[in-house]
């Protein structure tokens, strides 16, 4: 009997399984039955832009964490789809920081091209799976917009629901009495709502650098961040400002570790994502900080648990789109028998040598070319087309340095594609001025 | 054996499901073993106030839609225990129209005077009901503080998970692209925030009027509330419109269907709330509109589809908490095998009639009585305490009429007690001059 294979979620990683085995059906092969099921209306994940918070127009939690103007904060060179690169897509070269319209636009061409979209069920929540006494899977989905249930059963899921959708939202004293608006970044939509007003954003890491030059480059009148451990220590703006942790606020007054204070509008919580699987039980359920080397999956995807169960992108992330690839070509040559999975024992040793060999990693570029390996090496176990990981890593480097010179500026920078060779050109305005994200605006040239 | 009664949720319903067994055993019968699962860290529902929006501590959708300074928008005459008066709780007469502190303590004082906080267990958050081919219900709970989760079975699940937690969000041309904050009434949390701000809110109900006029008393710019079918059409402020239909937005600007236009900061949506179980399977789940009569409901709070499963407090409501008790034991005594459910058939006559009647009514005077005699009927039949239904629906008509008369007013009111007879006493402070909502300023002679 043909196999049947669960995918949960179609943003970049499912997106990636979905054209994993549609490669190699087109090459002959025979593939499992596919089922796909998405929440929202639409594919792209995270890429698919909503304006809404909190809960869905069906009252389940929003995925989205996306919001209006974000530019990539990383190079697309880092980021490419080796068997569908961006030049194929937009018919000529385009500049590196591209704007979540472009992005979201290439995302969708591989897979429009690939013709998948009849494997998923949008619309359609994964309520509860279930490991079945005589092995696979039920998995009970609710199809929002029919308002019906179906419970169906397979021998793999594939678990490619994201880990930046899900806020971790911590307390701090006085929040519960605070005279402005306080939000986590996953429910930040648009700068704008921020003019002329004085933002507290806690954290140090993307969500904070980003979200404070967009409400900078959009307007508003200054920019604290607080810190707990170290700064972020870029060159910032005059009216920005980077000051120790937050200690307690009092109506609007936010008062910090080092004895000063601040009136704020309002505080943008960047205290991260958490990896929320509401949906699994306990046996099924990953957990795991936000690491290179998560916890529990042989090879990064095979959950030690129970190997018929797999999980795409949970690691941290300096590589995405091309790593997810990597991973989901990976997940279906084991789905089809083509790689073994060996013992228990083997997949643990293999866990705790990835994870001991993230601890002696020294800095961020030894962490870029850590991950740059990882990715090379589930590549070269399947047919995933190669690529010069060297090049990719290089184009990391250069960002990180360029960041590290002046973060309002990095993304005037172009570099060179693993995947053709070409040198990006330059974008036609400076990323500060460009306050029209538009995919109109950007290809223009 | 002993029977299992499991409970979803701590609110008012859930307390007053606890309550009601807690009555039995303290006059001597014998009660069904009680699991009540309960996703917040305190009990409450919505009376727990949270500065959270969007997503929880754990990652699951935030239950709180109370806000700061929320004052009741009803006569506490109407929604007295009549099994603990206020006068018992607060040992004197007090005003008719009590902050949420006010209420929370109140709500509490009874539950900690009955002892029945054992029965709770709490930051667990029930993910699945399912039917049992040998009759009864598989419940699978995730304690959220422990991280663990367990499977068990009960005789009998009551439903007392609330329906004014889940917002129903619609979409506007435009909002994908709108500059400000656009917000539904769940998630706002403190008026200051609006403090010179132009909001508009859209709908007509409590949470229109009520967040409009917080928004008002505390300092916003303007109030422009738009409506689809009719204005809600009480003596507004100056700074406070009523306009047809919203059609779009643009940047920050809102369209009506009268053809004027609006600068606008911000859009509330007081559009209402969803029945949503997303832990329930279709064969349990209640799909109502918020009516006075459910659907499907015998009694208002049998499931005709499996008897063995409630709803508490599913209606829409004048009646609250005392018809959350008069539900409560009416289920109570059904569990207990001291009320017998008819057959199907007469149960849909039952739902059959209630709506035929709810359909009939003329006005909301109508429907405050047609709840009063609901409640009533239920009352009778169990020994909870019988209590001057005739008086409660006086002061639900008074305060109806001081509405009329003047919205920004209504609530320097004071009315009789149905359980008592007292008339309360005048509060020391205007409501529109009462900026400081705590217990303790309240209690104030």
């Amino acid at each position: 009997m043909t196999k049947r294979v669960c995918i949960i979620g179609a943003g970049p990683s499912g997106l990636a399984q979905l054209r994993a085995f549609q490669s190699a059906k087109a090459k002959g092969a025979e593939i499992p039955d596919i089922v796909c099921y998405e929440k929202q209306s639409d594919w792209g994940g995270l890429w698919n832009y909503s304006w809404r918070t909190g809960t869905d127009e069906y009252g389940n939690p929003c995925h989205a964490s996306m919001y209006r103007y974000l530019w990539s904060n990383g190079p697309k060179e880092g980021l490419e789809f080796a068997d569908y690169t961006f030049e194929e897509h937009f018919g000529k070269p385009i500049a590196s920081y591209p704007p979540r319209s472009v992005l979201f636009d290439y995302i969708k061409g591989r897979v429009e091209k690939a013709g998948v979209r009849q494997w998923i069920r949008f619309d359609t929540i994964v309520r509860d799976v279930r490991t079945l006494p005589e092995g696979g899977f039920e998995v009970t989905a609710r199809n929002e917009a029919e308002d019906s249930e179906t419970r169906e059963t397979f021998d793999h899921v594939v678990v490619a629901s994201g880990h930046f959708s899900v806020p971790n939202v911590p307390e701090y004293p006085g929040f519960d009495t605070f005279n402005g608006r306080i939000l986590h970044a996953h429910d930040f939509r648009d700068a704008r709502e921020f003019i002329d007003k004085d933002i507290l954003i806690l954290g140090t890491s993307y969500s904070a650098e980003d979200i404070g030059s967009q409400c900078w480059k959009y307007g508003c009148r200054s920019v604290t961040v607080a810190h707990r451990t170290a700064p972020m220590g870029y060159k910032w703006p005059d009216n920005w400002q980077e000051v120790p942790r937050l200690e307690r606020v009092e109506g609007r007054t936010a008062y910090f570790a080092d004895g000063t204070s601040r009136e704020v509008d309002a505080i943008i919580l960047c205290t991260g994502y958490r990896h929320h699987f509401p949906f699994l039980p306990d046996d099924l359920r990953l957990k795991t900080a936000n690491v290179l080397a998560s916890d529990d999956l042989y090879k990064g995807v095979v959950w030690n648990g129970n190997p018929d169960i797999f999980y795409l992108g949970m690691q941290d992330q300096w590589y995405t789109f091309n790593m997810f690839d990597a991973q989901a070509w990976y997940v279906r040559d084991v789905i089809m028998g083509r790689i073994e999975v060996p013992d228990l024992a083997s997949r643990e040793a293999d866990v705790k040598a990835r994870k001991d060999a993230e601890a002696a990693l020294e800095d961020d570029y030894a962490c870029i070319d850590y991950q740059g390996a990882y990715t090379k090496e589930l590549i070269d176990e399947t047919d995933y087309p190669s690529f010069d990981i060297d090049a990719s890593n290089r184009a990391f480097h250069e960002w990180k340095k360029h960041k590290k010179k002046d973060i309002m500026t990095f993304r005037n920078n172009g570099y060179t594609s693993p995947m053709t060779g070409t040198k990006a050109p330059p974008h036609h305005t400076p990323w500060k001025d460009a306050l029209d994200d538009s995919l109109e605006s950007y290809l223009q040239t």
